[in-house]
């Protein structure tokens, strides 16, 4: 059984959250404080040199780590993933633009906005440049999904996942949507998927019902 | 045939000049200038609303943007792409890191540096930051590679080619790698593959020899 290393509040966390509630698959959870620096500790950096969460134990002793790649190893073979060769290469496509264009920005934005106290005035200087830089991504975005219904393969897969972790927490951190028409309708699809989990599910939610 | 547009002096572009070329695939090479706004285009948004190089032709009207994910594109059964999901998993892993982590830093430092005309000015308040995180980047590499030859799977993959490409420009932009003897010893060993080319190899230096 997988053991994945996550932090609740965390969009990258999150992703892989909900990849593994949809698919159904069965793991053993974590619970790791990055604001407490349980991701620095000797041990955990003999498991992921990054020291970033999520990082998924896929055998023993053996860990995957950065949430993308962990979506890519847990989701093979199941229908969050095309079969065509092109198709996939689009997935992979959007899935490196959320880590380079969207994830840094809209991420570090509710990083310090959401979830750090006093964060606003220690990242002050930062907070125009992630504004900028992220409204340029969501801007891509729209102009993708104006004639889209999902990124990549015409369907639900792993990238929508990717690019839904942070974007569904704009309005947390100084982003408004309201002239992003088509990326909130892409919201409301993904969150109507069969199996959506929001963030804040546990798994024993569902154990308890 | 694949259409491959790029720019020579881009390490994002180069990734894929080095894949193809180390793999023998044939293709056409069309060269864009970036700071002449060639990417800013309605014709070039059209093919990638991303507004970036590299970007490959796969098909007809069909293409991928994102170097890593052209990479994953065209070395898909060869040499360069180890056969194991956990392996492939560590591989992409790596190029994730690349996007987020490394490129970021390192390829921003070296654009404005090494590219623009009075670009150490135009972005002097945001050197500091590249360099930091750049290093901080490097530090992760020089850990892995301390035990080991290659980024994944144990051989030389896709991982080890993302990394290089501005890995090896850190000297051009005020990085120095005198404290991370394991990146230089793993650059050189990149170099010594079987079909290594420099940045500023071009098809035709073999077609004319």
């Amino acid at each position: 059984m997988y053991t994945l290393y996550s932090m609740r509040r965390s969009g990258n966390c999150y992703k892989v959250r909900l990849a593994l509630a949809q698919l159904d698959i069965p793991h053993e959870l974590i619970e790791i404080d990055i604001l407490k620096g349980e991701t620095r500790t000797p041990e955990f950096l003999a498991m992921n040199p990054s020291g970033h969460v999520p990082l998924l134990e896929v055998a023993p002793g053996r860990h995957v780590a950065e949430s993308n790649a962990i979506l890519w190893y847990i989701a093979g073979h199941t229908p969050l993933f095309p079969d065509d060769r092109a198709d996939r290469a689009e997935m992979l496509q959007w899935m490196f633009f959320e880590q380079h264009s969207l994830e840094p920005n809209l991420g570090a934005a509710y990083f310090w906005l959401a979830l750090v106290k006093g964060g606003r005035e220690l990242q002050s200087h930062a907070l125009e440049d992630w504004l900028q830089e992220g409204y340029r991504a969501l801007g891509v975005m729209e102009k993708h999904l104006a004639t889209r219904r999902f990124f990549a393969a015409g369907r639900y897969s792993i990238a929508d996942i990717a690019l839904y972790a942070y974007t569904h927490l704009a309005h947390q951190c100084d982003f408004d949507l309201a002239s992003f028409p088509a990326v909130r309708g892409w919201l409301r699809r993904i969150e109507a998927q069969p199996g959506h989990v929001a963030m804040d599910w546990q798994p024993q939610m569902a154990a308890a019902q």
